[in-house]
């Protein structure tokens, strides 16, 4: 059995319980919260065991980091993934700022996992995470041509935040819409602040770099609470060349409840980063084998 | 530089050298046939080294087998890759026979190049191969649930073997329709030996276990060879539980060259074969990242 700790017990630390419950080769090592009184009002089930420091709960194999995006690499978090590799935990999580930020929190897991022998998987996600393996499956298998990743309709969890961070937003909910070609719409609803003018707001947010490249469409609601719906959506498309052969036609499609789907890959990530040598993966970097709970002779009769 | 062989020169041995051709990081040290006198008729190009034993080659790091599928593991066949790995050169094939067959030959090559210090990939096609590895994507994202595989419209290899070797038959085709949830059409296009009647013919096809549990049609034609294309595809679903979160959707799906596609794929593996220990292994047993041209920074900058 693997042994998991939760880290944060928000839409996914909830989700990461439910999927390392309905897993049979994984058990739940228990739930970290900064404040464990805050326990029942977050949702953890009543049998779970709480605490605030993670070196309080048994042989904990790995870590799923259910905490902000930007939490994982502060060095000021005692539970940012290099801290907890110190422990000799594996880490899971589901940072997902691309590029330079990626790049950078690799390579410090990666040194600080060969460090303590520990393993890091960065990125275990939706986008970041099984998306890339898509994209790296799909240029391998026609090496010149374009993909193009097309997201929801479904909510942004960072234009969301985006939109809140600006005067006058009371509440804010910004969906992604696609319009094909990795081109997408921002229809944003907000309740707005008294005494603010929503033609300032609307403005505002259209002039934010979140938004500034696209095409925003601003509404004024009554009950942002209303409109939310955790379901979200991908539609992934590669024309490409193999060999001398044009018009290789890729593509892959998902519609699935966000947060749930985010902690079923981080559990499954949880799982193979027992399987890696220590230091720092992203998914591409891991064989799909891994992440399955299968032996050889299963993964050959079932997937191959 | 990878130098490859390419061991057979048939459909698959010709979009392999297109593809080789392609791959910046890849060379090709030679093509190995039977009989090299045949090399012009086979469509070799001129420029290229062909030998009749592969250890007349310099310095070979990969030798993709592009032999029929029953040559792979047959003892008798000089070719075979237990042959080549005992050389210490890494074999590549797309073996087709899903179940005890892979398996077999899986343990088989692991033992060779485990005692050899090389490498096989076997099944590194579309189906063994990709469509495995989206197989595995699919159920470590939402593991309880149901996965359809559906084929075609398309040309198939081992279903046009079986209606030639048919009594009575004297050029046929076998194109694979989907009708949804794996299941499959077979529309059979035969020409007939003088003497036979349609009929007869049609009822032994029939019969035939490639096709007996099938909804079967087939039709006389004039000429076979005015049907026949290399288009193939497939689509395949999913709907399945991520932790408590009830339909979860994915789909895959492309329209594709057959053979190119299939010797891209075998070329990427060759490249990826370079980066394994010794031993034999399936697709969804390698990292993406190895059958991709890439650094780590490139891997990360753009696929993560």
């Amino acid at each position: 059995m693997v042994r998991a700790a939760i880290v944060g017990y928000g839409n996914i630390g909830k989700a990461s319980y439910e999927a390392l419950e309905a897993a049979k080769d994984m058990e739940i090592a228990g739930v970290v919260l900064r404040d464990k009184t805050k326990a029942q009002e977050k949702g953890v089930p009543a049998g779970a065991t709480v605490v605030e420091d993670i070196r309080e709960l048994n042989s904990v194999d790995v870590a799923l980091l259910c905490i902000p995006s930007l939490s994982v690499p502060n060095a000021n978090e005692k539970n940012a993934a290099a801290h907890l590799l110190a422990l000799g935990i594996n880490t899971i999580d589901s940072f997902d700022v691309h590029g330079d930020a990626m790049l950078n929190l690799c390579e410090k897991l990666d040194t600080a996992g060969k460090k303590h022998n520990s393993v890091a998987i960065i990125g275990a996600g939706w986008d970041p995470g099984i998306d890339s393996m898509i994209r790296g499956i799909f240029e391998f298998s026609a090496p010149r041509g374009l993909t193009y990743t097309n997201f929801g309709p479904g909510m942004s969890m960072g234009h969301t935040v985006a939109v809140k961070a600006i005067e006058g937003v009371k509440n804010a909910l910004s969906v992604t819409v696609p319009l094909g070609q990795g081109l997408h719409r921002r229809m944003v609803y907000i309740e707005l602040h008294a005494g603010h003018e929503f033609s300032e707001v609307s403005a505002r947010i259209k002039k934010d770099p979140y938004f500034v490249k696209d095409e925003t469409h601003v509404m004024q609601v009554e009950d942002v609470s209303a409109l939310q719906d955790m379901g979200h959506g991908v539609h992934m498309e590669r024309k490409g060349v193999s060999g001398a052969a044009d018009n290789q036609l890729f593509t892959f499609d998902m519609r699935i409840n966000n947060p749930a789907l985010t902690a079923q890959i981080m559990v499954a990530a949880a799982r193979a980063s027992l399987r890696q040598g220590a230091g720092c993966y992203t998914l591409p970097e891991i064989p799909i084998a891994h992440m399955l709970p299968v032996t050889r002779e299963e993964l050959i009769r079932r997937f191959v």
